[in-house]
């Protein structure tokens, strides 16, 4: 290992470091406190200087950090400043969703293809994209390099998908299925569970009624 | 308060627990030990104890826990015994995504309504529900008694389409649009960032890498 292991949570929060540092650029802030930050985040200035630390503390200085810069090395340990080519399988909303998802462009995801089951669909486009039979994946992965594929099937396909995905060399799965893939540690994944957020924002509806005796 | 508060960390792994624990219920398998579940979850059998403790434990006895018991007694505390109504606000693929996403109905969140505002749209038809503009929402909502609102909307659109939701008394936001909401506590949201868990996976791939010399 060339760095030391990073934890889940200090990850979990570079792509929201990230975006706020993206939106204080675009407002054409050059330089915030990590007080500032803190604020902006709702995260401890304590917190921040911890998790930046991991990284080797983007060198703070006088009355704060650089904004352009803390927001471009952010985007290089998330491997943003190099191009990344994907495939969406799966062509329904989900899959056309996600193929014009705000930023997968200009943050360097390359859409190259996308693929579906049903023969109705194939010859179709999704954003001058051809959509291909899913029998075409395998070659085209090859041919193409491909990087990472997003998985917008239902959940018994996912899994001999996602098989023959790890078979042709890809390096990634985005998966939005409703089941968690086992990939070898070589093969990267996120799994998206869209209905788990649904539970949270339940669980906080019946905790609040439950503090507030509503219900 | 009634009860203590709960973690977030604890609180993030309730629908993991409740999805596995659906699994296994739908394997006909009645009872299952911490060990076990260990094994599945991918968590170690003292953090599960100790999330469970969060809520008294959940009777663990002879050689396990008792499945359904646990699944039911999880739901409930996610709340999702209940019924919840819902309306779905941008009726582009996202929102169409999301009002077939797998589990919606069968867990008590029972879609009601859509809005958009491309007149194009309008009458035309989500799952069997009409699309309608987005000046009939606050009747709506009242109307209606909606609980939850799911905001498939650009970024600007959202804080002052959240805000005429707080107005008329919405419970609670799943906001898809790329900006954190700020509402008064007694709305819950739940801001749901994809393009977070794509650089997540960008950071996986690039750690990868490095670990491993390959560029």
């Amino acid at each position: 290992m060339t760095r030391k292991e990073i934890s889940q949570a200090v990850i979990s929060r570079l792509p929201r470091y990230f975006r706020y540092l993206g939106e204080l650029k675009d407002q054409g802030i050059t330089r915030i406190s990590s007080q500032e930050l803190s604020d902006i985040m709702k995260v401890t200035a304590s917190q921040i200087r911890q998790d930046f630390n991991n990284f080797g503390g983007f060198g703070q200085q006088g009355y704060g950090y650089n904004v352009e810069y803390l927001y471009d090395e952010i985007g290089k340990i998330l491997g943003l400043g190099k191009e990344h080519t994907l495939i969406i399988i799966g062509a329904g909303h989900l899959g056309q969703a996600l193929s014009g998802y705000n930023n997968f462009f200009n943050r360097g995801f390359i859409f190259k293809g996308a693929f579906d089951l049903n023969p109705d669909l194939h010859g179709k486009k999704i954003r001058d994209i051809e959509i291909r039979p899913v029998e075409e994946i395998e070659k085209f992965v090859r041919d193409n390099k491909i990087e990472i594929a997003v998985l917008a099937i239902p959940k018994d396909q996912a899994v001999p998908m996602a098989d023959k995905l790890v078979a042709c060399g890809i390096k990634a799965i985005w998966n939005f299925a409703h089941v968690d893939l086992e990939l070898p540690d070589y093969v990267q994944v996120e799994n998206v569970h869209l209905s788990d957020s649904l539970m949270k924002l339940s669980y906080s509806i019946e905790r609040y009624e439950k503090a507030h005796n509503l219900k």
